[in-house]
């Protein structure tokens, strides 16, 4: 190929922004063509979620764009985890140590932050423009664009369109194409937690959680006060969604079930019959590259939400991918094969600590040994706090550490953490474990 | 809904003309559409393998039809495995008891049989019709036909459109449809061993295997004395079809692999090159039925040849709806929900076995602990012909055994064989064993 130059993007979501800015700063020409109306001009679609958790990840992508204390000024920090007993009572678990958190955040303005500087930056906007059908020989794409059709052809082309991703549509109907898409049964609304005359009704500086062992209910804080609820129930089934028809049936459901936040929540049975009930999925594929064409973000590897990693393994796609322009000197032949070699086992890794980590909120989160063994591992990680990293702190918090790696040490410390918590009158002895000895073990 | 009359069949393969031809039977007016042309005018599409392997799940559905009698005429029995080492030394190791074998048959020549049988007994068939959008809510299909829009509507929608289904597609547009396909390293190519003047050059009762640990070649006998041979072999990397580009390096390749098979193969190098090389995948998906359409054969659950089952557990689907529609009196609203409960982890279960079964052919049939675990499982069978039933005999020759009940026994008999096999001396002593005790702990 000759030295690339014209990139087109499809997909101006959050990572198809971020990528647009990393490569128009590259000195690259950029055109970006995105379904949806200009979020700026028409207002946020809202099938989505509403607040994410943003972590160091992304915080590292943005930093390097100059974009970190721009969007920090915005966020809310959340130190950890309030647990919601069915009776009320509060137990408050912290994420790391001292300093270390993570970040609520809006998802529309994050992504309109983007836009602006991308657009300054001059990345070209399309938006309105529905990707109909790619050429993967000619590096095309073809728009349909209020009734007309438009035409879009690089040097590369990106598919940053998300999980239901028109590119790979693509890639499906090539050769010895990889693919799966995994519903879980679970499916998600969100919900409303409003503030108290600008005050938050709750802490504000936590995750909360109302674990029920099948079924769970979150609330992230918005920095107006207000709290973003999302109940991850089952779609169908004798506890579900389906079971849900009438107001009162949702207004029992949640005094029953989650009675301190339903004390909070004056427009709950309003929200719940006008807001949708969306599916949750783990989209896996290979290869992400055919000819000058890659797939990057959820195009690529849709996760669950649990981890808070879907969009900070997305800005971290973005931020790899520049790395390694940096280091082959702009050659997309070389760059793109590495960059999927690399980040697929990381996609991999995360997609699976996602799964895993739906396992531990729901379920094990109001389960006391479970916080006994977290009590544990905070003190391991505050005696030998470069031997010894709590698995969620090596995801959310080491941003330099690999997530493939996260998961493999991960495995270890749980299997060595089994064995310790076999121990005999743990809960009142676990002080005088020898703590030396078992990180040894790692 | 009211009771079916109608029904609208996508695919004229193998199963989309044995389903057709069960359902006109049952008195439903039958409408098949079909993709390629009339093979019974066209010829034969060459892009698809030659000759299966048809053993007792297929017969049985068959034999229901009244066609066993007809096919098992234009057959080929395979008695058992014929391996072929580097040196040309032959094992033979029989497929099950005396009287118990497989049949090679021919793809075409079986497919035309129920094409004509289907259409005789008043099935419409409707062929060049490419489904180009199936409407699930209004079980109703869009065809284009020379270039003209032809729709189809029925009270029943059937897609029995293969691995690469058109149906499917609508399925996958519906929200919770989990979908995968996964490609194995391996690709396929098929070539001849002619007859020697209407003589077989070769063993005619058995499925001959080049075993060579990481890639295989296999033939299966046809009736006119010929061999259909396929290689299977990466489709990429050091060793693989990737470097086999010209006659020198396909001769020097099979005249060093497979010497004895080589000498028989006159035409190798010019069928090589004109004869496609071909992907192997596996398709899992579910749910098969949305409203009143549903999934059959390998548009739902396409799998790799290595068992030999592909078609036979098609068939199968065809014979269990039959059964299912007998059991609830035709009412298809309590028919499709149960055979996709019901067929679902059978699919799953061939699918594990075939991938299972790929390593096995290739690995370790030329293992010498291999064929003395077969030999001690086949005497096992013999003294107890009931209680050890080997996997492949419980797979091939039960056809009243589950393929999921197949699976789970299967991996009670390996766990309990691994034990046996770690005797002490077991290739001199393994008539001493202890077989009452051994069948006892299945």
């Amino acid at each position: 190929m000759h030295k690339a130059q014209h990139i087109v993007i499809v997909g101006a979501g959050l990572v198809g922004s971020m990528l647009a800015l990393y490569l128009v700063r590259r000195g690259y020409r950029v055109q970006v063509y995105e379904r949806r109306a200009d979020m700026r001009k028409a207002g946020y679609d809202h099938g989505r979620s509403i607040n994410l958790a943003l972590s160091n990840r992304g915080l590292a992508a943005l930093h390097e764009l100059g974009l970190e204390e721009t969007i920090r000024a915005t966020t809310v920090a959340m130190k950890g985890r309030m647990m919601h007993a069915l009776d009320g009572t509060l137990s408050y678990l912290p994420y790391g140590t001292e300093g270390q958190y993570i970040n609520s955040v809006s998802r529309s303005g994050l992504n309109l932050t983007l836009l602006d500087a991308a657009e300054r930056a001059g990345v070209e906007f399309h938006f309105e423009h529905r990707c109909q059908r790619v050429n993967l020989e000619q590096t095309e794409a073809q728009f349909e664009h209020h009734g007309q059709l438009v035409m879009a052809q690089g040097d590369i082309l990106l598919g940053t369109d998300g999980a239901f991703s028109a590119v790979r549509g693509a890639f499906q109907l090539t050769d010895r194409f990889n693919y799966s898409q995994t519903f879980i049964d679970h499916a998600y609304k969100e919900l409303t937690i409003p503030a108290d005359q600008g005050t938050f009704r709750m802490e504000s500086h936590a995750l909360h959680i109302w674990p029920r062992e099948s079924y769970m209910l979150i609330a992230l804080p918005n920095p107006g006060g207000d709290f973003t609820c999302t109940l991850f129930y089952p779609a169908e089934g004798p506890q579900s969604f389906a079971q849900l028809h009438t107001k009162e049936q949702v207004d029992a459901f949640f005094r029953k079930q989650f009675p301190d936040a339903h004390a909070l929540m004056p427009a709950l049975t309003d929200e719940f019959m006008k807001n949708p009930t969306s599916s949750l999925l783990t989209v896996r594929c290979f290869p992400w590259v055919r000819n000058h064409a890659a797939l990057l973000g959820d195009a690529a590897h849709a996760i669950l939400p649990f981890f808070g990693q879907g969009m900070n393994a997305g800005f971290e796609d973005c931020r790899v991918l520049n790395q390694l322009l940096d280091e082959h000197h702009d050659e997309w032949d070389a760059v793109l094969p590495v960059f999927q070699q690399l980040r697929k086992v990381d996609a991999d890794a995360i997609a699976q600590l996602a799964y895993d980590n739906f396992i531990e909120m729901r379920d094990l989160v109001a389960d006391p040994e479970f916080l006994l063994r977290k009590k544990i591992e905070a003190h391991l990680h505050k005696l030998f706090p470069d031997r010894w990293i709590p698995l969620y702190s090596m995801v959310t918090f080491h941003e330099h550490m690999r997530y493939s790696e996260a998961l493999a040490t991960g495995r270890k410390q749980q299997a060595i953490m089994d064995e310790v918590m076999r121990t005999k009158d743990l809960d009142t002895r676990w002080t005088a474990l020898d703590f030396a000895g078992i990180v040894a073990r790692l």
